[in-house]
């Protein structure tokens, strides 16, 4: 059995949670409080020096961190990363923009809005982020422009890897209200069968 | 042929260029300005809406942006990126890991050191890059203690994307002294047969 160290909280790990059960693969759950230094464990960092959740521990011992390198992992084989070359690279395209130029701004929005108590600092630091969030925003929102997905015409773990942030982008302070071809695309996702929501542990 | 669009100061770029070379493959280099705002003009957003180099034109006219994802792309059925389905994922691991956990500190210093002026608001950037760069960069040493290369017993192209910002880590301030199995790593890459230095277009 796979097991998988999470935090409800997280989108990144919501983004394994959700491909997990979409491929419907079994797996236990360790809920890690990362506020309380969960992760900074020595025990933990044993298992990810890097001492972040998600982490992986597949059945052999082995223990996989980085959100985007365990959805390859996992969708390895399925439809979720095809085999084509160039469209398996376009997959990797978008998690990587995800990782660089989507998740800093909005997670970290989200995140300072939810777990830092309103200061002048907080603003500042928000004011900051949103251009750059509202970018990586108008990015998607151009592209899937007549897509129904970011890559080919299935879906893929390059939608799963961007969903997980930009569904909750609202509690990040950005309004999706304008962005009409990224909140179809949620819809789309929402609809996938074996979809469980963000707050299902 | 294949074009890419790179910047000769940019580790991203070099990442894609030093692949290219040690794979043989011949390819046209265009280089651009970021800092006279090159890829904010509309030709190149039509390229790359992010409006980044590295973005590599295939023969087919696709253009392929990120860094990574390019250098997934070109190493696709070599030994760069090794068919093992938990191999294939630890690469990206290291990779992922470069793009959030060691670049924007790393490659940030490197490049506020070289395009800003000294200011106290530079050197307050610099000290809150400063450890988390140092976190990085303890990760990778721990890691190598004991392997030659980051992910099974051969290079790969999760060595080739930490090597590229890791090399110049003095650039941004980061002394690599204490790190000897960062240090003898560097080595090993620059030993490689088709190497080439970051300076060469």
């Amino acid at each position: 059995m796979l097991t998988l160290y999470d935090n409800l909280d997280s989108g990144n790990g919501y983004k394994v949670r959700l491909l997990l059960r979409l491929l419907g693969i079994p797996f236990d759950r360790v809920e890690m409080d990362i506020w309380a230094g969960a992760t900074r464990t020595q025990t933990f960092l044993a298992r990810n020096p890097n001492g972040r959740i998600p982490t992986l521990a597949l059945e052999d011992g082995t223990h996989l961190p980085e959100s985007n390198a365990i959805l390859a992992y996992l969708a390895d084989g399925t439809p979720y990363w095809p085999a084509d070359r160039l469209a398996r690279a376009q997959v990797l395209q978008w998690m990587f923009f995800e990782q660089y130029s989507h998740e800093p701004f909005i997670a970290v929005s989200r995140s300072l809005l939810r777990h830092q108590p309103e200061s002048p600092e907080r603003a500042a630091k928000l004011d900051a982020l949103k251009p750059k969030g509202l970018d990586a925003l108008g990015v998607m929102e151009t592209h899937l422009a007549g897509r129904a997905w970011f890559v080919g015409d299935a879906v893929s773990i390059g939608d799963i890897a961007l969903f997980a942030y930009t569904h909750v982008a609202g509690e990040g302070g950005f309004d999706l209200g304008p962005f009409a071809n990224i909140t179809a695309w949620i819809d789309r996702i929402r609809a996938l069968p074996g979809f469980t929501p963000m707050t299902q542990p």
